[in-house]
């Protein structure tokens, strides 16, 4: 696979993209580039290899339109954004990290050849388990701790997004509850965690033109 | 900048990328790798531009040593990646979203050249606001969105690391209060919400040489 005619420097691309503000309805992202992205997205690293995550890929007016729909009140000000944009990938995470879950995982190891040995495998297992129960029993922190795994994807979603060509917005402002009702997504034991509408520019896009601003170094690195 | 030889395909790191358990304690990352290390993680995205961050980069024997004595009982097994590593990012969060953050936010949004009018200061002032305020007081989450936002720098630096052609551990297996105490974060009012070792791999790690597994795309992805 090859998507890029270039070299990447990848610093050039972290210090190049920007966050898109709007986007050009006319323009579609090419099947092989939502093929790159689906690849991103499914190879993020989480915590234990959970992979406690899914993702909906919203690539039609009409489910574009749903979400945007949701998009009411104080979130309005993002709808355009959903409707214009080529595709919205809907991150969610999962309700609970239960036994299914990890069965499914530790079944997919194994097939996929990570072990040797019945005590590889055991041992996968167990670590994954106690790591589940620490967020689960211990810090009862089970909802959050996957929900920062989506956030996983999110920076590596961005970054690779960037890498591909494409422009993107990522949008906490939403209505979680209305989207997860419109997307039948409780049924489905998910929460929706935020969006990222993807595509390209259009000239209304103001942010594309101003300078990315961060904090100076020494605000925010430290070496020892 | 170009710190690689050949083209990135961004979708063949993301699937070659692996986590690494046992670092070659003799190499060290050179100044040029580390400076777009340095780079990658300070031009994360964040929401609303809020970089609710502070990365501590330890480089020394001395301060991964001070890191790796608060690996005890059921996390010492990290200890070895920590001394081992080139080096370790301490990826902390703030400990408030408070008033002296938001505004030396929006001063350095006016330095670099983002507000072509007072309007569009006042404007993106009230926006981060909006947003502060939704999560400290109506939502109460403050501390976890600021800590879902070092979840995106984690993704950024995951992916990039590994077109620097850097090997990579995240640890969330630690003793996050123990780390506070060893190296006076409170007092500079952040938390360490987990680290990352840097380096390269040694002939003990036996994570690279095992495929990487993934759900199928089918249990991650759907398309509407």
């Amino acid at each position: 696979m090859q998507h890029l005619a270039q070299p990447i420097d990848i610093t050039q691309i972290a210090t190049h993209r920007h966050t898109c503000k709007a986007f050009d309805p006319t323009r579609r992202i090419p099947p092989e580039t939502l093929t790159a992205v689906k690849t991103l997205l499914r190879h993020t690293p989480s915590s234990v290899n959970s992979q406690p995550w899914h993702f909906v890929i919203a690539g039609t007016s009409t489910s574009k339109d749903k979400i945007a729909a949701t998009l009411a009140g104080r979130f309005s000000y993002n709808g355009e954004k959903v409707r214009d944009a080529s595709h919205v990938v809907v991150l969610c995470a999962r309700r609970e990290m239960n036994g299914a879950h990890l069965d499914a995982l530790i079944e997919q190891e194994a097939a996929d050849g990570r072990f040797a040995t019945t005590e590889a495998r055991v041992n996968q297992y167990n670590a994954r388990g106690f790591y589940a129960d620490l967020h689960r029993e211990e810090l009862r922190d089970a909802d959050q701790w996957m929900e920062k795994q989506v956030y996983i994807a999110l920076g590596n979603l961005l970054l690779g997004a960037a890498a591909l060509g494409l422009d993107a917005c990522a949008m906490e402002g939403i209505d979680h509850a209305a989207i997860d009702t419109a997307l039948g997504l409780q049924a489905r034991d998910l929460r929706c965690v935020l969006l990222v509408a993807l595509g390209y520019r259009s000239s209304a896009d103001f942010n594309a033109a101003l300078p990315k601003s961060r904090l100076p170094e020494a605000a925010v690195i430290s070496e020892i």
